[in-house]
This record gives C-alpha cells, structure tokens and sequence, in this order.
C-alpha cells in the first residue's frame, strides 16, 4: 500500500487578519515540509478566520482573501514548498452562482483550495450549510457542488469542510462513490460541553460511511464568544481511533499512514446529493516505502472540569490578546465569581496582566474586603482599592434614592469607576456575571455588568462553585498554591448591596435553580415538561417568568466563552419586545 | 363575473401574546363582517407576532399557537361568523418533515390558515423563507411544500405569505398554474427607506406574473427595532392599483372586487418548484350581484422625511407600549440628538410622558441648559435639573482622570442619574445616539449610550438635521409651535465635555462623512470603491478605520427602529474580534 504522511495543523487563525494568517501558514508550512511530510492541512476558512459574520457580504474582503490564495500558492512554492500539496481554507466566491433576490450578496463561499506547484490546483466550497446555534451560513454563503478529490503520490484523497460530514448525505457518501482512499476534513468546529464525545461518535460513523481512512482536523483558538477546542482525530475505516490531538493547544499531528493505490481510472461524473466528482492528480507516483515515523496515538484526555476550565482560559486569552489588549481589570468583591475570574485571567495572561479593584460601599463585610487581599496575594495580581462612599453621598444628596434604585446605584458606580480606571490605563474590563444571575436578571444593568468580555457568562452558578474547587485542587496536586480563598467558595453567595443580604433571598437554591434553567435555557424546554421532570410547579413558575422578562438585561451584556449548546449569545435569540411568559401558561 | 367584498386587516400584533392577538382578530372579524365581508384577512403570524425569533424552536410555544388556532375557528363560529372565511397566520409545525440533523428542532412552520365553518378548513406554510437583512428563516421554518387555493363564493383564490412574492419561481406562477382568479398574500414586511416603492413595483409585476388581481395585505406596527409601515396594495392582473392603504396607521381595507369564476374542475398536481396544488371548496355559490361600495382609491402617500419620521413615532410607541411602560426618559443637552427623540416621543407617547432631564456640568455653556428648557417650553414635556458636578468632584478626588477618561467620565454620570431616576420612577431611558455616531464610535459606552431604546440610532446626523427642520416646518403648516428651537438646529453639535468642544474636532464633516458611511455601512462598498466615487482618500481611510473599530460599542446599544437595509442591527453582524480594517487596505 502506498504511504503518506500528512501534517494536519491544528491552529489559530484570525479574524481579518489575511496578511497575518498567510505568514502562519507559511511557517507550518515549511514544518511540515521539514518532517518530510507528504500533504499538509489547514483548518476551514483558514486564510479570513472563523466565522467572519458580514465580512463575507463585502466583495473587497472576498476579493482580498481570493488574491491572497493566489499569492500564498506562489510564496510557497517559491520559498521551495512547491510539492508540498497544501489544503487551506479561505473565503471566495461561486463562479457559477447567477444573482438571484435572496441569495447573499456577491454568491461569497466558505471554500478550502489545495495549492501545489506555485499554482491554486483545486478550488471547493462547503456542500453542507449550517443555520442553526451559532451558525447562519445561509446568510452567508452558496454551498459547493462538486465532491474535490485529489491524487497525491498515488493516493486519491477526497475533501471536505467541517458541516459536510455533521449532515447527512453530500461528501461522505460521495468519497465513498469516487473510491477515495482517504477523506480529509477541514474544521471550525466550536466548543461545547462534551461535544468532544458527539464529534468521535461522528468521526468513526462517516469513517465506515466513508469506506476510508477519515482526517478530522480541527481548528483551536477562540473568537469572540466561540472557543475552539482541537481535538482533530483520524480514524481508520473501521471506525477505530489511529491519532487524536489534545484540546486548547496548537499543534501540528504528524501521522504515517498506509493508504489504498488509487485506482487506475479514478469513477467520474455525479454522485450523492448531485455533487460532481473533480478529481485532479497532482503526483501519481508513490512515495518510495520509508519505516513510519508517526504512528499516531492519543492525546491525555481532559476531565469535565479541566475541559469547561480550559475553554475560559483560551477564550479570554484569544479575546483579550486578539482585540490588541494586554491587561485586564476586574471589580472583586471578595465573592465566587470575580475570584474564579481573576483565576482564569492569571492563567489566560498572567497575574502581571491583571489588575484587581476592591470598591467597598458602606454594606461590604470586613471579610470580603479581606477575601480580595486573600485572592490577589494567593495569585499575584495588582489590587488597589477605592471607596464608592463618597460618590455614592454625593448621588444620594442630589437624587432621593430608594429600594432597588439604591442598591443599584451602588453596582452603577463601580462600573463607572472600574471603566474611569479603564480608560485612563489601558485595561480591559472584565464582568465577572455568571449564567445563572444572567438568565434571571439578578444583575444591575451598566453595574456589575460593565465589561468588554464576561468569562463566564455561560457557567452557571453551581459550575461556577465546582470550577473553583477543581483549580484549587488541581494546584495543590501539583504543589502549588490554590488561587481561591476557601472563604469565597465557602460563605453564602451575596451582593452586598443592603445589609445581610444574600443571593437567596431573591433566588431559589442554585442547585434547583441552575437544573431548571438547564432545561428551559439550553433544551428550550416548557413549563409543562420542567414541573414533569419533578421541580416544584410554583418555583418553575417564578423562575421561568424571572428569565422571560430579564431578556433585555442580556442584550447589554458583553460576550464571554461560549460553553454550552445554547447560551445567551447568537446561539439563543429571543425577541426583547415579547409577551409570551412560559412561566404563565399551563 | 363574481364579486367579492375583501377586508384586509392591515393591524398590529404583539410577540408572544397569543391570547390578546386572538382578541384582536376576533374584534376585526366581527367588523369584517359587520361591513358585509365575503373573505377577512390578517398578517403573517399575525397570532403568534411576528418575528417570534427563538420561539419558534420551543414545542410548548409551538402548541399554544396551533390550539389557539383551533380555538379561534370554534370561537368565530360560535359568535357567528362561520361563514366568513378568516385567513389568519400562525406558528405551525410541519407533519411530514423527518426529524435530521441541521433541520430546526420540532419542524416548526411559518402558517398560515383558513377558518370557516368552525374548522380550519386548510393550513399551509410559507415556501420561500427569507435568511439575509433582518430575517433568520432557515433557521427556523420549514418550508411548506403545497399550492394552497380555497375556492370562496365561486372564485378560487390562491394564497401566499410575504417572501413568496419576493422571490422568483414558487406560488406566483403556481397560481397562474393553479387558475386563481385571485392571489392573496399575507405579510410581515420590516420598513425601510424606499421599500414602498420597491413594494409596489413587485406586487404590480407579481400580479401579471400571476395573471390575476393581487393583493397584499402588510402588518403595520413595531417589534424592537422593526417598524411594519403597511402599504398594503391591491392590483389588477394588469398591474394598476386598485388600492393603497396609508402607512402607519391601523385599518380595514375593504375592497369590493368583480373576479373570474373558477373553472368547473379545478387544476391540480404539481405546479411550479414542485408545489402541490391543495384546493378546498368553502362556498360554490357566487355572491348574489349588488352594487359595488368599496371601489378602492389609494391614500396620500408621505413625503420621504414624514416617512421615516413616522417610523420612529411608531417604532417608539411600540418598544414602549409592548414592553408595559407608560412614560420615558431622556438626557437633554440642548442638542439637535436629544431635541428630535423628545419630539418624537411626544409624539408618540404624549408630553405628560416624556420626562426631560438637563445634566450640566462645569463645560456645559449658558445656551445649552437654555435650549434644552425652551425645548420643554415648546413641547410641554417635564424638566428637570440635576447637576453633575458634585459626582463628578467626588470621583475626580479618587482617581486621577484626565484627557478622554476625564470626558467618558462625565457621560457616564449622566448615565448613572438617569438609570437612578428610571429605577425610582419607572420610566424607560432614551439613548439619543444617532447612527453617524454609532458607526464611528463617537459615543460613550455606559454613558450617553445608556437607555432601553436608542430611537434614532438608524438616522444618520445629516437626516437628524432634515428631520428636525421636517418637524418644526410640518408645526407650522399646521398652526403649531415647531418643538425644536432653532438654536438646537442652528449651532454647530457638540459634546460639551471640555471647554469649546466641537464635533468637527473629531469628526469629519457631517455632510462628507454620512455619504462614505452611507456606502460603507449600508451598501457594505469597500475602500477603493468609495474612493472612486469621489471621496479623498486619507478621508476616507479616516471614516473606516473608525468604524472598523467601533464594532464593540454597537454591540452595548440599545435597539432603535430600523430606517435602513442595512443599520447596526441583526442585518449588520460583524465579528467584535476582527483584524480587517478596510481603510487600510489598498
């Protein structure tokens, strides 16, 4: 059997960045070549970043990333990379496409292209589209209709991009029908809880589909809300595991494989969902039999909490360092949830980068204060504190302020502080809300919700807490000082906005609470279904209205790592003007 | 040839509220009826609202829809009107759709029904589903698959809902194939500048598409930042107009029509895109002939600056009425911003309604706190005076702001006092934000870009000026006191937040720089070819690149009505994380 030895690269690209993302390429490029590999990969929309939303409507940035192909397929192969065939993704544009009213503007492609010889051999666009959670690339793009296969050093290796395997039909069985010898996938698949899992099952299911060898590589990275976690695998054609990467790191997996010799008359013509097999040679000759070098093997799997943790550590990271920042600001109270953030923060950029304000008000507890100076001295980070006393005398001598208006004016004056701060010294600021409070309303607009990124505005409270201990337990494992007082995991989660006031006084417990917003914010389920599922009618009741009517709350929240199927980002999108209450029927 | 006496319910819904919709329909029938109506029309998802967004992805809203539905029928015939078919749409669910991945989750459906006799004597769905601008289809319908036609007192009418007029193939020719004699369609069309010209050209070339009389019936009101402006048309198979309803103004177009009897047999089968002919006979029995009443005419059309200023009236006036309020809030600096979304909203809520706040600080001059008391006197909203400088004191003796810290500062203690006096009183704040602003990010976030609605936030400040002298010359005309002072209109807009600010130390000018923003925003025109339409080329670099950088701000802004194809709404989606800087290409 002919050998190959691929180089799948699983990296981070950027958002806009063409020129940036081309030098990236090229330097994998030439690692690759350098551990004599015999095809190198790239993942999905490699060259513009992923997803770029409106980017695609506009022709100069089609235009731009289609020239940049042009130009990358010469550089390679002038800087000697010429007969290494390299398979990237970029953002182009259907030929064949006629302008039609409800077509996106400019027929815009989520294509990959196979650059060989100083030449753009093969060009293909996505078949399948998805417009569902976080994805609206019918918005955006045309699907492809040919099934791309390509002949290197005797192997016929067929392509496809990300959402062609997720859907049924199209690529799969379409690699099967042109007899490839492999199928290569190109991805940006975003992060969620223990999609780990669904994508293996996948991977294996369409390698037996597929009749072949199955490449999955992945992207890794985050871009505004999305995380993009890795774990590019390949697996053989009976579905068994050859080779899978970690999650949260950039890599480049290294893989020998024993592939089937393209037949002698490669199968032509259309096959499933229509797709017209192309099929392009680009070396017939096998590579000489060489001892395989890379045999694959897997990555140490993360547990659950590693695995959510290590999501809000790339996604601040790539926010934070993405958007031109250095440092970041934080309001901490002394409570669970700025802590957890401030922890994720030193490890996403270091306890240099981060800068801690302690705003007591005339409610805060001695022990909160203390629980600040106790975090920022178990992980280093800047803390300074300034009272919003005398701001909050000088508004209450002006405005006569009571109840909710009061407590909230409380919260308001340390977004102001926290965002004079900001301006002034160059930090970006963090939120530090958390889903549970997010869902419920329980936060103060343009107060504790100030910030350019929220963490973990898709954790939920009892995450929130489990998340805490694991990085606490984790460092003591390895001999290192837990990050988090023990005191702000242990004492009763409150605001401190009146005095002795705590979460539960307003909220259910967080262990109910956080169960039924599962169901009703991440499964869209109902009322009816949730009381059924054995939760208190009358508590179901108050929680869901609590979440229907805090809509337009979220709407001024910042974005934060996405980690779950549904939060609240583009993947839930609900109407701010809406009179349906689910807490009301039934 | 039978004649026909149609009632066209050009009316307003609210998201969600499937028991006050039901109400409405059930009031407008009875009218309908009351006027002798042989066939009443209500809008697209007229009982669910319309968008319902992620609504349509949870199975308990799903059902409420569909039982009201039934209902409905049984109730219309239970208070007599059994015999007036009601096309009425709703949220339905496909029955055939195979669950598969990528599809959305339960099927659901853009319906619409027939009601007669105390059944629903046929349900259909919407075949072309829009998914670019404002619309997200694809990710939540279904498309519908049949031709429906109900043959009513011996004239077949063939139905339709709102995009499957717009695009080519589909239901228009399926009518023609279908025999209609009548082609009726319901809508939920989103107002934009020049859309009801735009509107009428199609509906007149749909109609001789479809060989036959049109009509279209358009939902008028608000849903968050859509405004439904109306327009409904009726034409003739030649394409003239028969009617045109006002737009902004809910109202029963009643229509009598002299239309072709149906064929003794019915066509059936499958016509266009493969749509299958469903034909249901209510009545065979022409009406007995009487003198035609309603003999159509078309209502006076707008001008353009009455146009657009009536779609921020009833954009208002929905965002406030629909979300429970009754009264609103504005920071008035005695500028042409806060002067013009006063005058709005006294139109639209009344002046008892409209709370004013003047907020000076040190750099606030003698003519501005003037301006903003003489726009009180003139409109009768309620003012009152809160000085900033005491908050301001207080925070400048804890943190040393300077420079751009310094003037964010003073926004942001404007944001906090109105937040105060909203969360004592009651009233929704006003962001007075114009979209010229918006796009290059001159505004400060959390500070005059707080507020529950930002009603001009889709005007650029070239259309603020137009609009401003629009109002106050239309007061004249009438015998009115115009609302805005003239100094408001007259001086040259500034910020006011150090001693002889100006706009124009930042930006470029308002006239040069709402014409680039006009091709880069909404036409989504890049650099070189903005350029070549005349602009200066450092100019235009200027203008881009700030707005390539704003996008973070957009994303803390509040919804406003949407004026434009392409505002910075859900038809304006870019990546916040995002290295493209359009003016710096080329």
């Amino acid at each position: 059997m002919p050998q190959l030895r691929l180089a799948l690269n699983q990296i981070d690209s950027r958002v806009g960045d063409i020129a940036g993302n081309t030098e990236t390429v090229v330097r994998w490029a030439h690692h690759a070549s350098a551990r004599g590999a015999h095809l190198a990969a790239f993942p999905e929309m490699m060259l513009t970043g992923y997803p770029v939303e409106d980017l695609a409507l506009r022709a100069s940035f089609v235009d731009a990333s289609r020239a940049a192909l042009v130009a990358l397929a010469k550089r390679l192969a002038d800087e000697g990379l010429g007969e290494l065939p390299v398979v990237v993704g970029y953002l182009g544009r259907s030929e064949s496409a006629r302008p039609r009213f409800g077509q996106p503007a400019g027929a815009p492609q989520n294509c990959a292209a196979v650059l060989y010889g100083g030449e753009v051999a093969l060009r293909f666009a996505k078949h399948h589209l998805p417009n569902y959670g976080v994805f609206d690339e019918f918005r955006y793009f045309v699907p492809g209709d040919t099934m791309p296969v390509i002949r290197v050093r005797g192997v016929d290796v067929a392509l496809a991009i990300c959402e062609d395997l997720w859907q049924d039909g199209g690529r799969v069985p379409a690699a099967r029908a042109a007899g490839a010898g492999l199928l290569l996938s190109v991805n940006a698949s975003p992060y969620e809880r223990d999609k780990d899992d669904t994508r293996l099952d996948l991977v294996r299911r369409r390698a037996r589909e597929a009749g072949c060898t199955l490449a999955y590589l992945a992207m890794v990275g985050g871009q505004d809300e999305l995380v993009f976690d890795g774990d590019t695998i390949v697996v053989g054609e009976d579905g068994e595991v050859i080779a899978r990467a970690p999650q949260f790191a950039e890599e480049c997996v290294l893989l020998d494989l024993d592939l089937p010799a393209a037949p002698a008359r490669a199968p032509s013509g259309r096959v499933a969902d229509g797709l017209e097999i192309r099929h392009v040679t680009l070396c017939e000759t096998p590579v000489e039999p060489y001892p395989a070098e890379f045999t694959g093997g897997e990555a140490e799997r993360l547990t659950d909490d590693a695995e959510i943790y290590g999501a809000l550590v790339t996604g601040l990271r790539a926010y934070v360092e993405k958007n031109g920042f250095r440092s970041v600001l934080i309001g901490l109270s002394g409570g669970i949830d700025s802590a957890l953030v401030a922890a994720v923060a030193v490890d996403a950029i270091g306890a240099a980068n981060v800068y801690g304000v302690s705003m007591p008000s005339a409610y805060s507890s001695d022990h909160s204060k203390g629980d600040a100076a106790e975090l920022a001295r178990r992980t280093g980070l800047n803390l300074r504190t300034v009272s919003i006393a005398p701001m909050f005398d000088a508004y209450m001598a002006s405005l006569s302020l009571t109840g909710l208006a009061e407590e909230n004016l409380q919260s308001r004056l340390r977004g102001v502080t926290l965002m004079g701060i900001s301006n002034q010294e160059g930090q970006i600021v963090l939120a530090p809300g958390n889903k549970s409070e997010l869902a419920v309303g329980y936060s103060t607009l343009y107060g504790d919700s100030v910030g350019a990124y929220g963490p973990i505005k898709d954790v939920y409270k009892t995450t929130v807490f489990r998340l805490a201990r694991w990085r606490n337990a984790d460092a003591e494992a390895r001999g290192e000082t837990p990050p988090i007082p023990e005191n702000s995991i242990a004492k009763p989660p409150s605001a401190e906005l009146r005095p002795g006031q705590v979460d539960t006084d307003s909220l259910p417990d967080y262990d109910v609470l956080d169960r039924v917003l599962e169901m009703y914010v991440d499964r869209d389920q109902g009322r009816e279904a949730i009381i059924a599922a054995g939760f208190d009618a009358e508590l179901v009741t108050r929680i869901l209205k609590l979440t229907d009517t805090a809509e337009y709350k979220r709407r001024q929240y910042p974005p934060g790592t996405k980690i779950s199927a549904k939060g609240f980002g583009k993947d839930r999108r609900l109407p701010i003007t809406n009179r349906w209450r689910e807490g009301e029927q039934g």
